[in-house]
């Protein structure tokens, strides 16, 4: 199991990829087999399709910010709540993440709904 | 699928709940075959240990401030970051709630690690 420290350095690497518009750092915290569900509700996506993902969201410039401390478990999941700012709206997400033994991301999970994304 | 307000609501009901120090209350939100887990990484808790939890953290005064606003999700899932004020310790949590169609809590997964409960 992943500590403590390992998760929260994990998902603030997250966002500092984001901040430094670097989708290879961001993608290198994932396992191969990881899952991507954001937001919560919409279909998984995996491999390549991650990948897209966040070069497409990195590339438009989309920057993350906490608005709480990240949160640790008693098990190899950890979770931040922070708003996203990207040209032409603003999102406020709860994302979860889940962690295999060497640390690797497995899934992450993005809740937000339809009313937490304000049009910029 | 319940709605965004109803998901909402439930989770503002249920810091109210801790508010008021109505336990029954917080125990009306949940679905009859609902998992609590509390904190992630430990057991399952279902029916009478459900309540056992809540009567014991809200007959022991617990109280909850929301750290920023309740997430939704696209689908039938809510989360909320807050902290939870109690006698000797502060926690900050991250829960992430899932409703059935009648829109009852059908599983409460609290995110929170030892390095996230101070003593006071």
């Amino acid at each position: 199991m992943p500590s403590q420290e390992q998760m929260k350095a994990a998902l603030q690497a997250y966002i500092d990829g984001f901040a430094a518009g670097d989708a290879d750092a961001v993608l290198a915290l994932f396992a191969e087999d990881a899952v991507v569900e954001d937001p919560v509700g919409t279909p998984e996506k995996r491999g390549e399709e991650i990948a897209e993902f966040y070069r497409g969201a990195i590339g438009m410039g989309a920057k993350l910010s906490l608005d709480t401390p990240i949160r640790g478990s008693h098990g190899s999941s950890a979770a931040m709540a922070f708003t996203v700012e990207m040209p032409g709206a603003r999102i406020s997400v709860i994302d979860v993440f889940t962690f295999d033994d060497e640390g690797k991301v497995t899934s992450m999970r993005a809740h937000w709904g339809p009313d937490d994304l304000v049009q910029t």
